[in-house]
């Protein structure tokens, strides 16, 4: 059946969400406008709040709403730049507990084919910060896709050019998986990782 | 990591949606302020847009931009009419093509837990429609679950006293399923409602 043009532009518009299909954004649109018309009301002002607020950090373009965001505001180990593709790496990382370092998110990856170059994930900041003094090691944190793996031999290439050592994380077994339901890339990558056990 | 106040307002706004829980409500508000920002600002517009204009057709309360929604409008068998609880059971039934009576649409089931009464659930406009001439049957498509097992009953009393006649939807193996994965309740809804092969 036909929706209302009200009706279908909403879930429309809720299509562009990540995830969300056509059954979850009529489900969505629906809900909205059902019982969750406070809700509704809220979700439109905070988008249009955050749409108004929210920028990128000028030093590492995290999203944030002062000039700086929070983690570069903080006292961090200079010495150790952290290169992930998306704001939400910064919220993973973070949550482990495990990083005292600082971030520079590309806001995506190299990806020539849709015009995604050098410029684009924002090289001329990265090389800024490479060429701060202090600066020790590049940790290239990119997600182990293909134009991750691009992504990040290209800015290892680049930091070379600076002087500065560039790393990549380790990928392997992920811990608590069960070997037998690891796929052969990573067991590969697991065994050609082996380290000594001291 | 905290988020900064507008971020996390808009990840706390997305979090009521259906489905949605901590993780896609961030990545949803990354994905709005990072690649999305036109269909940010779509989103929002839209949203307001539907919120002044959707309301409650006036006589089966499905979802509309007019005083009738759109099946209502249009010529439908006036002596069917089908009770569901929500402008999402009208979408599926219509979709199946193999209606051609009128709806009336609860908004919800009875649960007086949640002080969701008859009051709540219209019994009073669907009250008027039965009492129309021309109406022979009242088809009750409530969920099957206990809440809508129990407004069925409620509601087939209710037709009951204005001498309609009142059928629930039939229960049993879905097409396309097969029986060794359905639950023991729908293989003895299955069983009890057998029919004669014609």
């Amino acid at each position: 059946m036909k929706h209302s043009p009200a009706l279908a532009g909403l879930i429309d518009a809720l299509r562009t969400l990540p995830g969300v299909g056509p059954k979850s954004a009529q489900r969505m649109a629906f809900h909205l406008l059902q019982d969750g018309r406070a809700g509704a009301n809220a979700l439109a002002a905070s988008l249009t709040a955050a749409l108004a607020a929210v920028r990128r950090c000028s030093r590492c373009r995290m999203l944030t709403e002062a000039e700086l965001c929070s983690i570069c505001e903080s006292r961090r180990d200079a010495d150790l730049l952290c290169v992930v593709e998306s704001p939400a790496d910064v919220v993973a990382i973070e949550s482990s507990g495990s990083f005292r370092g600082r971030y520079f998110v590309l806001m995506g990856h190299l990806s020539p084919l849709d015009g995604i170059g050098p410029e684009q994930i924002g090289i001329q900041e990265l090389e800024a910060l490479l060429a701060q003094p202090g600066l020790r090691e590049l940790i290239l944190a990119t997600n182990p896709t293909v134009e991750g793996e691009a992504t990040a031999h290209f800015l290892s290439e680049v930091a070379r050019r600076h002087g500065i050592a560039a790393t990549r994380i380790a990928h392997g077994v992920p811990i608590g998986g069960e070997l037998e339901y690891v796929d052969g890339g990573t067991l590969a990558h697991a065994l050609a990782g082996r380290q000594a056990i001291s």
